[in-house]
């Protein structure tokens, strides 16, 4: 299972206190471009092009914890070419319905994954990620990290990026 | 678009034949596994694993000419594994509900495929294959070969293998 938390940040800022936790390796950086199908929540269904290393991704997630969104069921394939594959869940009769767009940094540190995200429209984020079956350990890792880089309560963003997206299109028509 | 014709054929017979075939070049054995899914004619979803090659590959194709066969508007993906596609378009709903398995040999002439197929439970079977939006250019060129092997009308198979399939079942199990 994934088991994320994501907490709103200045990207430099962030960065750099990163950068400076013992043991915290830098992996790549990530330009992605992922479109979201009409499913209902708590399915999700994305196709992800990364622009910057030409691969792409065929996405299913289920959420565990719906509202709160830190609990995933994931599976992922990669797939030879995006176009086709958005083309392929078009004529089974699925809608590309948003995009989300972003650069992002990806690090480990141990077997947590720290994703730095700057997203279009929406700003920095950080996700802190572990992948087990022990949702509790996971969780206790997680925080701990987060801890050594300030971040509080306060700081977590439980919504969706895409939920984020359409909020703020929906406030900007109304 | 993909224009192809299948022959019902002796394997050892054909295969000499195409090897006699001046310019035929032999490109490749496939151990193929094919997991169909239900959605409804002329559409057909698929998902196939080819063993020997430890390659998988998501294919959609819209059947243009249904009941004769041999138009299709076929659109495929490689992918990373083919467990988790399957599993992904199963949470998507859909049913995984016919196999067909074969041993395949591929042929190229110019711009000509040619796939002799032994499939399990089915018997021989030439495809003879060109990707054109020239359809009437890829029927002649296609019998311009099928006569040089000595096929005829006859010869001809309109049904998919997923119907010949599901008519053995039905004949079996009556």
């Amino acid at each position: 299972m994934e088991i994320e938390i994501k907490f709103r940040v200045g990207f430099e800022d962030i960065r750099r206190k990163i950068e400076g936790l013992g043991g915290a390796s830098f992996i790549r950086e990530e330009v992605q471009e992922d479109l979201y199908f009409s499913i209902p929540l708590p399915n999700l269904l994305r196709v992800r092009r990364i622009t910057n290393l030409g691969k792409a991704f065929l996405t299913y997630k289920f959420i565990k914890d719906p509202g709160r969104n830190e609990e995933f069921d994931e599976l992922e394939v990669e797939v030879s070419d995006f176009e086709t594959t958005v083309e392929i869940l078009k004529r089974l009769g699925f809608r590309g319905d948003l995009w989300v767009r972003k650069k992002r940094l990806v690090y480990k540190l141990d077997d947590v994954t720290l994703e730095l995200s700057d997203v279009e429209g929406l700003g920095a984020f950080l996700d802190i990620e572990v992948m087990s079956e022990d949702v509790e350990y996971a969780k206790r890792r997680i925080w701990e990290i987060a801890e050594k880089l300030g971040l509080s309560d306060k700081d977590v963003e439980p919504r969706l990026y895409q939920e984020l997206l359409k909020e703020k299109v929906q406030a900007s028509s109304s």
